[in-house]
């Protein structure tokens, strides 16, 4: 019976996967070849290297936490779709702020222009980390979508270090308004913080449904 | 016998995930950093935001109920296989008028041009409609498309309500050549209408042979 | 021990999946918002939706076919992946002579220019069919790489079919040399061929071990 | 036990070929209309067309050569994880180089500019080659990340082919900066090195662990 009302997830993981995996590859559609002297051109593209490198990081590793939060997830009803949805809608967007970005710090390093594209960065940021965040509490708090069997004080604990997170995203957004280099740095930062922070990998669920308690 | 006849739909279903997954990601293509003044540039990029968003759900919960329909799904036969590419030609036309109506209604917000590229958005969201529909008659009305033991009342609701949004998506449309920014609204709100109007998430075929009825 | 040898398709299907269906979705980007009068603008783009559709459908008619394929591939090895890279090569190419013969044909109906676009159409195409009768080819030819138990006669009636499709894409190609949208015609009609002679479908090869001869 | 900490490695190979993919298919975004007489400007292309083979087969034999690495792999823990993402990260970056490189060669054969591009082509081969071997030997030299039961000698003859691939990658980087069209051509035959040199393709772990050794 338990049986007849469980949705498989498999589906869901595997249509997120596909558009985390667009969203990062169309990154390098922010690269053109420079015009003019093309030694010092590509000198010069640096900025943009480097905002590449933080979306990609901030995009592969939010994949990954993606990917172990699943793992736990046994039944991936309708809400839990919706708010999914809403989290890949942020991803989607992270290419647009990302060339902006780069490019505005390719022309000037501190000037207000760059302030308001590190800003609009932030924000878009913030939608993933909302996003996320949204998936995170619609499958912890509501009963019998992740499995029983974990452990709730890992939970807690990754709840509270995720949160720790999201501040942060906040904070750097607000930097970013006086110190763009410096808030895409911050950026940059917390993808690794996510890269270590997580979930104790559990065995997928169905695993454990073999295995003796 | 029967299982010698039956064709998986593994893979169709995961060729349409990936052709989902691509449309709506490249939505973001639309977006290119303003020229002239950043902020004031920014803030007129509503409307392309707004196109957007109503674009990035129609394809998105579509997707959630093509992912619902094809769990009744036990056998993708050929004519199914090809209404389901006329449904993703469809689908893959998406972010062309989704872009062109961003930029119209960014410009004038109640002309000619607008409500032309309106009404083309409009068709192609009714073209995605007809190729959903396609796809359900051909499951729901051949014999042996479908798990047998889904509820027939159920199917005739999820029929008719399916059909009541194919007649709004034809009225918004018409909408669309005197109110072009009205009409993105109704195809936004139309996608919180299918995001709740569907069929009863059913377990996997599998599953269903597996318990008892 | 036959155990030990066999090397599943899995991940070959879904890494061409994953190009067949990134592909298909790139030829949106052959469209572009009209510059001046936006209707008629939009009226002379259907020689661009004519070829849209006559690709799509057939990339997407020859993906069924490569998925119909692969369900009788039990062992895909280096010779057959690498043949399988060059079917993706050449399926990978298709949307730049989609776009050039889209334009060409909007501006001129029958011209040099056209034809020479007509004619790399054609070519473009022939490597496809080229591609894929080599993946054919080197599955059916040598021992141990399609199940053994397939009908050998509808195997033969298959290649007949296919190798006449073939000869068709070349003299569709050398017709774009005076008549280019006649060519784009029979190109489309060639992939409703294609849909329609293929091999009977037949179980998955496991379907098949598990069930009596 | 062993269950319960088993990480499942099919979502990262999903997520790997889902951005190998997608970077393949993005290749064909550097092929636009030629500007002028077509079918001169067509014939010019060829720079564009060997840029696009050498970095399709490379990207393409590369995703082989993961694919059969990934077979052996038992456990995809985080270290593993954040490796495989930096080989992502070089990969995504491929159609950049490529479609630079092949601008430059179509206007000058043998230019200070021309060389620059090939360098930076090659640096991106060179970050590809130094990411594939991050995994490779993460995998081989840690205890329980491969399947313990494959053959140490095979091992140690794959690791000494893949470090000399990767010495001619550099030495071709290095020789960019004199004959950039020979560097390219080295490089396209570097791919069909990589094609036959590979670990002897092994079962899927979960075969081996059914079948007596």
């Amino acid at each position: 019976m338990g049986q007849t009302l469980r949705m498989d997830t498999g589906r869901t993981e595997a249509f997120s996967d596909g558009v985390f995996a667009v969203a990062i590859t169309l990154l390098v559609l922010n690269f053109h070849t420079p015009e003019g002297n093309l030694r010092s051109g590509l000198l010069h593209m640096w900025p943009s290297l480097l905002a590449y490198a933080v979306s990609f990081l901030n995009v592969g590793i939010m994949w990954m936490n993606h990917h172990a939060m699943f793992r736990h997830v046994t039944r991936a009803d309708r809400p839990l779709q919706l708010l999914n949805l809403m989290l890949l809608m942020a991803v989607v967007l992270v290419p647009f702020p990302t060339d902006m970005l780069g490019q505005l710090l390719g022309h000037e390093l501190h000037g207000g222009d760059t302030a308001t594209g590190a800003f609009v960065y932030g924000l878009v940021m913030i939608a993933m980390a909302a996003g996320f965040s949204g998936v995170w509490f619609s499958a912890v708090l509501r009963p019998g979508i992740i499995n029983a069997r974990i452990d709730r004080h890992a939970l807690r604990v990754a709840t509270f270090r995720f949160s720790v997170g999201a501040v942060v995203y906040v904070l750097a957004t607000v930097l970013a308004l006086w110190e763009p280099l410096a808030a895409l740095i911050v950026f940059g930062m917390l993808s690794f913080y996510y890269a270590f922070e997580h979930l104790p990998l559990a065995p997928r669920s169905s695993d454990k449904l073999a295995s003796p308690s």
